[in-house]
């Protein structure tokens, strides 16, 4: 069946426009491949919606993207914009951007590649075999809890509420679940309940959802600090995580070093409904922007998470799975995971996918 | 000049009074060959406590605690004190006693053995070389905020406050700025300033207390989730690195598994006066416990921290240290880092120690 795809790009800041373009290639080869048809609207955010419009996440921005089917994002932010008396800052629009679209849920699969496992800075008996999705609360917690500055006999006294409902963690957890059945059916919850009263909530109604909607699921919890242990001595255990947003934060980053090939992961911001956004989780490495040596992979390996997940296009999605795979066995490398030798600049990197795509 | 000192040893639970007999031993064995006198007393604490007491913490355990030079803590918790609708647990206690002694720093070296540096999960080419200090704020934060649970539409709503104010942000940075004097001169304060109010107060204070008096200090920050990821693809680039509680509850933890030996790690626990609380990294590992087989080195390491930071015993805790690097480099294991090959009980160890030490 034919699909009529509305997809925003947000190139942002940095090497994102480069890498947008190799992922805009590839959308627009599966297209015609398969016969769908795309409209591409390229629209600014981050850093650059700063300068042109004053503000990270300007209207129009925001309009366009409720309206989409879909929305691909290169990477924000910028020493440019780094100033911490800036009254506003590019992550400030990625973060509206997530509470807007209510997109509670940032999906991100950790799977080295066969073909650069060497890249991984763990021993290759640690990290062979792992296969761990993690999924982050990504609207709520303490990123949008209540916060704020007041006077103090030392000077000031500041806070930052992290805050969770019933309802928050359920759906979370729920969509966990549901991923794990299509996976080895196991979930793990990530909490620090020893401690925090919103750890209590969080691993009290975890359970409840669990053992009322998921009876055959393989049920663990696992408390943050052993599980930044557990990611690096044994990752093999793991199959689904969940998380809340701050444990999240870390936790994924941590797990994104496993495979030794940032360069290589996609994450895929997600809700209820309306479109999803997806994004290589990498930066947007100002130190290489313009010179056209970024590695694109991430970003088309991303535009795959949008075929699957907001399009539906699941053959499609693994299509371009399939074609990464062809050209890293073909030695195909980017400066970044050459580890010293020949690489492809990005624009290469994004040809060599598509002629595997045909 | 001879040292009266009182210790107070707390075992716990598990692994705890297996090690903590061997620590003392090793005290004793030092206070004979520099002629110092210590008095030990041991008190319960823990889930023993929670059993024998009714409470993690008894009264006469904490005046015992207050009253002492130092404090020598075994490890607490265990599946018998894991409930989660008992009315307290062991590490209330642990928390309480932090408190209670305003022990608001805790110290925790992280650097690999070059005996051992092959049981670590990372390449030798990149933990080699590996010699990180973290200072954890352990007195405030999200840990001991204001917290609750109320109604919500949806069942229930709990929060957590992460708060801070100039003087317990200032008076950590102080001390990990005094540690890197007496180190390579580097401090990266580590905090998620992007995103939460608390941790843009901390930079500020941690940036003014660097910049007038410590000029001489190289100085940087990293965001928590990137240094998530530099602790695991370049540990070696970090000195002394300074976070509040939280985030140094799951950096500390990732990075205790750097070297590969957790059995090897000892943290100290420190106020601005008062005794000092001391003890291995690793938890009570009850399925161990009774076996003979722990390591009882972190502890003896422990031991040697209360030497130098609480009684001023500098040329005791090397005296130590050396020991340790000598029953290692002489080939002597406990199951845990032999790979495999023969292993020492916790009193052989112990003894070997102790035969060093002479
Ligand atoms: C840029 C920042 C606000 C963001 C976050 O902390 O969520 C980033 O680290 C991420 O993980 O997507
Ligand atoms: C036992 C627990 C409360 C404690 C903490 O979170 O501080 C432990 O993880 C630690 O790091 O000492």
């Amino acid at each position: 069946m034919a699909v009529d795809a509305n997809i925003v790009l947000l190139p942002g800041d940095g090497i994102g426009p480069e890498i947008i373009e190799q992922g805009q290639l590839v959308l627009e080869a599966v297209a015609k491949r398969f016969g769908h048809s795309f409209q591409f609207t390229s629209c600014p955010m981050g850093g650059n919606a700063i300068d042109s419009h004053g503000t990270p996440l300007p209207d129009e921005t925001l309009a366009a993207c409720r309206n989409a089917d879909a929305i691909l994002l290169g990477a924000v932010g910028g020493p440019k914009w780094d100033d911490p008396n800036a009254k506003t800052r590019p992550e400030a629009g990625l973060l509206s951007l997530r509470k807007e679209l209510k997109l509670f849920a940032n999906l991100r699969p950790i799977k080295p590649y066969k073909q650069l496992i060497d890249a991984s800075p763990l021993k290759r008996e640690i990290i062979e075999g792992t296969d761990i999705l993690f999924l982050r609360e990504l609207t709520g917690g303490i990123y949008f809890g209540d916060s704020g500055v007041k006077p103090h006999a030392s000077g000031e006294e500041a806070y930052s509420m992290m805050v969770y409902n019933t309802e928050e963690v359920a759906r979370i957890v729920r969509l966990a679940a549901k991923a794990a059945q299509l996976r080895s059916g196991r979930v793990t919850s990530v909490d620090k309940a020893n401690v925090l009263e919103v750890s209590r909530l969080w691993r009290r109604v975890a359970a409840q959802v669990m053992a009322d909607e998921f009876p055959d699921i393989e049920y663990d919890v696992v408390l943050v600090d052993a599980m930044a242990m557990h990611l690096i001595s044994r990752p093999r255990d793991f199959d689904v995580v969940v998380t809340g947003n701050m444990f999240g934060d870390i936790l994924t980053d941590e797990g994104s070093m496993l495979p030794g090939s940032l360069g290589m992961l996609p994450s895929a911001s997600l809700g209820e409904s309306g479109p999803g956004l997806y994004e290589p989780i990498h930066g947007s490495a100002p130190d290489i922007a313009g010179k056209g040596i970024a590695n694109p992979l991430a970003t088309i390996l991303a535009a795959a998470m949008a075929l699957h997940h907001s399009l539906g296009l699941t053959e499609e999605a693994a299509v371009i799975d399939a074609a990464v795979e062809a050209v890293l066995d073909a030695g195909h490398r980017t400066a970044d995971i050459a580890a010293g030798g020949n690489s492809l600049s990005t624009e290469q990197m994004g040809a060599a996918v598509l002629e595997v795509l045909g």
